[in-house]
């Protein structure tokens, strides 16, 4: 009895209660602006400090203490959150500080991230002109710009979740293209396939090959030359192999700016292979692409027009709605075939997604802000920046640089005084292997700058220093030979 | 010599200009923090306000106009981006308005939304320690407090980029498990296989199964019962019947929460016929699994603890390390096997992406200040404002509910006058199937409300009403009711 009128009376309660909203706008309008202003003092003013810390070391377990990561059965106050804040903040990396190279991203562009901000309190998603209008405009404008700059009048594409599942649209539209029963009946339907693709192109090659059925065995890796661009002779070879094998070529995966040595392959004599072939031809242009804003830099793709480039572009050679006939599942509740507007506009169905994230509006904010113009001022700048950085790097003693940049990344080793002139002897390359990740252990724990290191071929560790952020100047670029031989010298 | 002399000139003023950051951020900020302002006034102050449109419908061409979308050689003056800011807010959907009711999510929440700024304004990518120690922490956390919602102590999981790329992870998953030489040699080394899904469920099934070399001729349809749960007995006959075509059944692809009807499949019966047959079961809880967080709600999903739900989640029965072994492609210029620290915590190569968004900030942020119960509030409340709803729309002439809700979606037919009494009539259904898209249209063009409808199976075009926002209240379901009649009413 006093169960029932303890319910009873909770319930009346929760029924006053239900009939006010759950949410208080005002006091968290007022956090999230107060919370803004720590967003502006932590990442970025302090964020892009040189006098500040690029990272804040800790050991796993002593951040996990330091950040109280525990989600419990109760809220917090607002002044705890906003610590919190301001926590997450002060012990995450500062992407965009001028000492950060360790990524193939860098630096800050107030109006891309506004683009951002605006995005996320929009928080639409991009499937329907119905509740994206304005995106779905935009998505089509920068994607019609951006074919334009490869030198299509006409064609399709769509802005994906990253470089890696871009790459995926391409192997799975070069399969659907070649065997449209592919769709209903799966790889089994299909002759054994062969995708080519240099020794160093991006790793999510293997990774859609295994993730779309196609497997990686399947992935022939064809050999590059000093510079890291693809053989094209091998190319050819590498095909005949396949063929030999019984395996039927359908994609040759071609790399416009590899992601450790920025190599551009050769994309006219492998057009010509592929058409000779009958081969989809797919650019990955995820980090080479930008240089088609440079009147200076663009021959680095030239060929590129004649076929497949970048991410989530596709040229007109092909039917208009390819992306759609190959991804397209015809959802009723989402894509109504009775709406009052002009239902070619619903273009969420040329997605293997369904909910998907917007994307272009950081992107077009960014390109009203500084216009073409001033995007390709800044890729010519990071191809100079990076022709001052190598000639400062061949007068220093130590440096040794792994070929000729053809883009933006250097690579190069770094020699301690102690191991100068013993190229011979024979433990020479197993203690190079481990000067860069040690340099690199001081310079995360001392937080001074970022820079990667990795093995490739057979070559031992070597430094990829990444220059493009438009905020660099000659000074960071000395500042960079200066700390690494600072950090390495003694070793 | 004119042009020799005017390029050197060129190039000096070039090379004294390199030695200055391309980027002014004192400018960039002022623009950031004018922005910020922006967006609070336009997309929350005015973006919640009911006095204000949910939608401001254009024709696209007249929108593109408005826009004035195209990209150019020059920039812009910093206060007509600014306007562009306000223009883009203008001309967006109003999600976080009361009355939008339109797709699977609605409504605001101010700590969420911080914890998206913050994300975007660190602007790292979820694959190492090294650049975004804080996120892998935070990500394990998170994961291991939604397996315990579960019922598990142990297992894995991954943020992936929404509900179809996890339902991929599913079938990948399951497919390597049950077939692990796929990933080396593709889907045609193996024997047919077979997916088992409801009617009823997310067409995403559909775009994996021909995303990943499956094909959707494998995906077996198991039919629902009135509710638009999967009857247990179909599915067991769709598996002999697989079976008896010389397919290998190796997925269960249960849904906790259907798209349009919010249904839950039967979970426990579903598990034993998995147990049985030695068949993964996935459940895809995008819509329904937040009922996990409901003491009074979760029995929605008994049976969840058997297998494997959610997105992102695997159980411990698996190997510890399968979705690593399953997506890893181990490039070395990002996971370096000699690097300083506990290399496990470098999680991104359990991804089938290489670069990835942080998801995880925006969901542990908001759960740290509402806390776990918080979030049961607000599953009990959207659950309480549903029986609310369905109750007052019993009452009211020409709301003819499809079936009684089981979660939140609320499915039904607005019959207006003109067609009440004449269900036999023999263009009845024709007549009605064309009442919803009017009214849609019509509350589209006045930007009152939005809510979704659609045909599905037998049935004509029904709306979709979504009560999930915790702004909403009592009034906002009176508001609905009364607005669903003065549109439709005259039809």
């Amino acid at each position: 009895y006093i169960t029932t009128l303890a319910y009873k009376s909770d319930l009346r309660t929760k029924q006053q209660h239900l009939n006010e909203p759950l949410l208080d706008h005002r006091a968290g309008q007022r956090f999230l602006t107060e919370a803004f202003k720590v967003i502006l003092e932590e990442v970025l003013c302090k964020g892009i400090d040189v006098n500040e810390k690029v990272c804040e070391w800790h050991e796993p377990e002593e951040l996990a203490t330091l950040l109280d990561l525990e989600l419990r059965e109760n809220g917090e106050q607002q002044h705890q959150l906003l610590q919190r804040v301001r926590d997450v903040a002060k012990y995450s990396v500062k992407t965009n500080h001028p000492r950060f190279f360790n990524q193939l991203f860098a630096g800050v562009d107030y109006h891309a991230l506004t683009g951002r901000f605006l995005t996320e309190a929009l928080n639409t998603s991009q499937y329907t002109y119905e509740v994206a209008p304005v995106f779905v405009l935009m998505e089509d404008e920068v994607l019609s710009k951006l074919r334009s700059l490869v030198g299509w009048a006409q064609g399709d594409g769509i802005f994906c979740p990253g470089g890696t599942v871009s790459n995926m649209y391409a192997m799975n539209l070069a399969r659907y293209r070649a065997f449209p029963e592919v769709k209903l009946k799966g790889q089994r339907a299909l002759p054994r396939l062969a995708v080519f693709t240099s020794q160093e192109s991006h790793y999510s090659v293997m990774k859609a090959a295994a993730f779309q059925g196609i497997g990686t065995e399947n992935v022939f890796k064809v050999k590059v030359d000093d510079r890291g661009c693809m053989i094209t002779d091998d190319l050819s070879e590498k095909i005949e192999l396949a063929k030999s094998q019984g395996a039927v070529p359908f994609l040759v995966h071609a790399t416009s700016g590899t992601t450790v040595r920025g190599a551009f392959d050769p994309l006219e004599p492998i057009a010509d292979i592929c058409d000779r072939q009958g081969l989809w031809m797919h650019v990955d242009a995820a980090w080479g692409g930008s240089v088609l804003f440079s009147k200076e830099h663009r021959h680095l793709m030239r060929g590129v027009e004649r076929w497949e480039p970048g991410l989530f572009l596709i040229s007109s050679p092909f039917p208009q709605d390819l992306l759609k006939r190959c991804h397209s599942a015809d959802a009723t509740y989402l894509f109504q075939q009775d709406k009052f507007y002009d239902m070619s506009l619903d273009t969420g169905d040329k997605s293997i997604q369904c909910g998907r994230k917007v994307d272009c509006l950081k992107l077009w904010l960014m390109w009203k802000a500084v216009g073409s113009q001033g995007l390709e001022e800044r890729v010519d700048r990071a191809f100079a920046h990076t022709r001052y950085l190598v000639e400062k790097m061949k007068k220093r003693e130590g440096f040794q640089l792994i070929g000729k940049p053809e883009f933006v990344n250097v690579c190069f080793w770094f020699i301690p005084a102690s191991l100068r002139g013993k190229e011979n002897s024979p433990d020479y390359q197993d203690r190079l292997s481990k000067v860069a990740p040690v340099i690199k252990e001081r310079m995360i724990k001392q937080g001074t700058m970022m820079v990667g290191y990795q093995p490739q071929g057979g070559r031992v560790n070597f430094f990829r220093m990444i220059v493009i952020s438009p905020q660099l100047s000659y000074k960071d670029m000395t500042f960079f030979l200066d700390e690494i031989e600072r950090l390495g010298n003694n070793l």
